[in-house]
């Protein structure tokens, strides 16, 4: 059976996104469900796989169609972009967001041109990423850029939990006033998208309240509970969202309260997508499912989940987690993340929803 | 080795009440806790064991000084007060409300004489208390009232977990009004005070940030991380708060962004208690720690959590759910909550910390 093709961008050298490459990539797993290629550095990623402790090789091809995917060596578009005498684990440099910028670029590239099906992407540094010339909040932004995206979000996975935000990064005043009619139809229809695109035919999507208790209007019973004891953003908005949706054809329901729609979709498997009102309430059980204890480092961290961007032409997953120089150079960091992320870019390249290449 | 007197309140007669007591008191572990004394209807009682399909007896009696305390046979302080003939399970009636109301005063009555050690109750029926001439919010107003009580709040505790909210019940924009330094320092302080009266010598307080990632301020390097990127509240408010509290001798930190304060105390254990900015916040984190599926029902319920009131001069804990008259009379309640709301009650009334007429 063919397999999608999928460039991993390295990230940052100075983070933890070598180490974790050279951890994943000794699960065979990965070779069984694609054709990897990474768009790094070789050298960056020799030491990576050696903080790692891990064995396995890497060697430089000019082309895609140069890779032998085969596992025991990484093949690497090797951009020779990271100088490994000045770079330093943990610290902030114009070399190593530079760098990181020119993978992206490069992967944004073959991803138009089809000669790899899907992105998946290691961690960048927003300070080093702005000192190499890269003028972009973000990874994000500037993937959208690329591929002239105007409308996009972010789609977390863990498993089959699944939440996608009305707001994110604004103070919690300004999310309440992000609780508008077209926005929340707009991410309605986005959470939509992302779960056709995982192959999902009918994708069953839990729309949360605001307020507590949803304002005590009770989606149900919507004649029985008028609702509006506390904030009326449910029946000025949301309802409206919903039922505009719901007249487009979506299976969307809502809304339901913040505190029972999680535990519904997360241990009660009732729903494909949430969507979140505002940045900590689908955080809260995203990193309460992926949270764990590590024994290595004796502290706490969120594994596992995935970050999916909606909305653009090409396909792209991402690890949720950052370039975590604190940790960086010290052998500790788990993989799971991206080994997540490659299975989500698959699924996503194979599941016919996107033209990107990808002939099964 | 002594054991203290915990005085349960019946609840509405034509809720989940009366089986939860019948299906609660099967278990030798209650009688191995404490002397426990039911304030209620002899005969709704009887009811409610038939319908949870256990054979355990019930007596009258008229003093707590009549009880035996002995597994097998419940002591009812009997106020005879349900006909029987007219109660309806999962309706609402003046006849059950004021039932109910009667049970709390008793058992108030009962607590300040200190005849009894501590108050367990089960749920009342809003509806059905203000027609049978109840006229407070809630149960909680009720007991604040009869004793005298002005500033109070509920600790929702489940296992080690424990929460305690600037704000419950008010609109997401009206509780992002009440995060205020004043308001913020004096649930410190409550919080501080439920974990003591829970026998906690130095409870570890963290207080919970309002905006995402607690506007980017981390506690950890305050002078590194001015934060504010994403609202002001965390530096307005929060943080004197939290500072005040400190000079007070309290061990709170924060704020701790909403994401990772749960995950940290829940699945990490690093908190005694967190203490919550608004409703949600809290709420997602503890119904998702309850939720399980009902394989009775078919459905998912929240159980096993626990509301204690903080700050009154009588020891009273409760179940963490209400009358449940869509399932009351049908033998698939939960009983769960109630003996974890009796251990909490135990736990409280001896750890010596309240004036509550019990001896080791």
């Amino acid at each position: 059976m063919n397999k999608p093709i999928i460039g991993i961008t390295m990230g940052d050298p100075a983070g933890i996104g070598t180490e974790i490459i050279g951890k994943a990539f000794t699960d065979k797993m990965i070779y069984e469900i694609c054709n990897p290629v990474l768009i790094g550095d070789k050298n960056a990623i020799d030491d990576g796989i050696r903080i790692a402790g891990n064995t396995i090789k890497t060697r430089s091809i000019e082309n895609v169609s140069d890779a032998n995917f085969e596992f025991g060596v990484i093949d690497v578009l090797d951009l020779k972009n990271v100088d490994m005498k000045e770079m330093k684990y943990g610290k902030v440099s114009a070399m190593c967001g530079k760098a990181s910028g020119e993978y992206i670029e490069k992967a944004v590239d073959l991803a138009l041109k089809k000669e790899i099906n899907a992105i998946t992407t290691c961690p960048i540094h927003k300070d080093s990423f702005q000192s190499g010339g890269y003028k972009y909040p973000g990874h994000t932004e500037m993937l959208a850029q690329l591929t002239n995206t105007e409308k996009f979000t972010m789609m977390l996975t863990h498993g089959d939990f699944r939440t996608i935000h009305v707001s994110t990064h604004v103070s919690l005043k300004e999310a309440c006033e992000r609780v508008k009619k077209d926005r929340i139809l707009h991410v309605i229809k986005l959470a939509n998208e992302g779960c056709k695109a995982l192959g999902i035919k009918e994708p069953r999507i839990a729309v949360a309240g605001l307020n507590p208790h949803a304002g005590e209007y009770d989606y149900r019973d919507p004649e029985g509970s008028p609702g509006g004891i506390f904030g009326d953003e449910e029946h000025k908005e949301i309802i409206p969202a919903v039922k505009a949706a719901q007249e487009l054809g979506i299976n969307a329901i809502g809304p339901i309260p913040g505190d029972t729609v999680y535990p519904q979709s997360l241990k009660g498997g009732k729903f494909d997508i949430v969507v979140s009102m505002f940045h900590d309430q689908g955080h809260i059980p995203m990193k309460l499912k992926g949270f764990v204890y590590d024994a290595d480092t004796k502290d706490f961290g969120s594994i596992n989940g995935v970050n999916t961007t909606i909305g653009m032409p090409i396909i792209r997953t991402s690890v949720d987690h950052g370039t975590a120089f604190g940790k960086a150079g010290k052998g500790t960091a788990n993989c799971d993340s991206l080994k997540q992320a490659l299975q989500s870019a698959v699924r996503l390249a194979k599941s016919g929803y996107y033209d990107n290449g990808f002939q099964a």
